[in-house]
């Protein structure tokens, strides 16, 4: 008689999460920072990249742009003169309302990682499903829109709770919105207590140098090594 | 030696397509008109449902609710002194970002037909999956807010085919925003030529009169028979 060895797996990691550690690695190998960026529809999320893509001083940036269908954002993102790579989930992954980490996986075969310093993962318009599926990135950063209401954290908590950034855009709308500033705020200390977050206006350029700060330590060779 | 008879079934139903004819039998049979309301987060919903559901004339409205998590627009919609059930998809659907027919079949249990002309859905606040569920309704309508942009009939093509009637939210920040409306409209019937909308603001109440019209047709007993 011999023993059987009986081996545990503790982290039995499903096929998303294996995909997305394979990103992963392959961003560290390039010395390369993923942030997975996320929003509802129209939260501002291209605009805000434009506002700072093209000046981040010394970090050589490109962008994955998700979407459904189309690719505008990628061609006003390209206008920057940075490597933009279109990902459209209409075409070959049945419309998916999220990116997951085998889509990524398959693009990154255009991305020149090995040219950049940060690339930032534009997610799909949605609130609820890219918040469950990681991609192998390094940071999770959202964008939520004044003008979608202060209940927003309480409605969503998952994708709230996924993020180590929230940026509250469209500061600009505020006097002429019904929306109570405080009250965001305490949802979302609600949801995720202390989380960071920053106020900005894509329009108006408001914050959105602590934005491009934010982008730059995010990205500098420190951080990655870190 | 006998002829085999093959019968054709031209019309294969998926489950969900089964399960909402089966929702929409019970519609009809109660005289119910069941309209599923779609929208991006924030774009104003139940806003939109709070200005007209307390007024209808002659028409008895109830509301089925559709959140991945709490109660909070259901609880504003009771103050209306009508029927409000809650779906929500975080407790025992997987979180799923949308409404299907067995959810609200479901649901369906608790909502007192028997004594409603008109049942608005409110859908999960997403441009991508309701949109491809059916749930038995009659018709479809979806709010799209102008803080959103112009680009979304574009990029979230299903959704605004999927629907007959097209809200044009917030149009109050229209002097505050960099939005070419027309350019939006162009979009629009790019996507769904000549498809019917209207302009409206739940804040001010502007173009809420005509979003009550519409509401009330849909509901009249001659509607329900044609």
């Amino acid at each position: 008689m011999h023993r059987v060895r009986v081996q545990v797996v503790e982290h039995i990691l499903d096929a998303n999460d294996t995909i997305a550690e394979a990103n992963r690695l392959d961003f560290d190998a390039n010395g390369v920072t993923a942030v997975n960026l996320m929003s509802a529809p129209g939260a501002g999320k291209t605009s805000l990249l434009e506002r700072v893509l093209g000046g981040l001083d010394g970090i050589r940036a490109g962008v994955l742009e998700g979407d459904v269908q189309g690719s505008l954002d990628a061609e006003r993102l390209a206008t920057l003169h940075i490597p933009v790579t279109q990902i459209e989930t209409g075409k070959g992954f049945g419309g998916e309302c999220h990116l997951d980490a085998n889509m990524v996986r398959l693009a990154l075969q255009q991305v020149p990682l090995e040219e950049l310093d940060l690339l930032v993962i534009e997610n799909i318009g949605n609130l609820v499903c890219p918040a469950e599926f990681r991609v192998g990135e390094h940071h999770r950063v959202m964008v939520c829109s004044v003008a979608e209401g202060e209940d927003k954290p309480l409605k969503y908590p998952l994708m709230f709770r996924a993020c180590e950034l929230v940026l509250v855009n469209k500061i600009d709308l505020l006097p002429h919105l019904d929306y109570d500033l405080a009250r965001f705020l305490l949802n979302l200390d609600t949801v995720h207590p202390g989380v960071e977050r920053l106020l900005v206006s894509a329009r108006t350029g408001e914050g959105v140098e602590a934005w491009r700060d934010w982008l730059t330590r995010a990205a500098s060779p420190e951080a990655v090594l870190a």
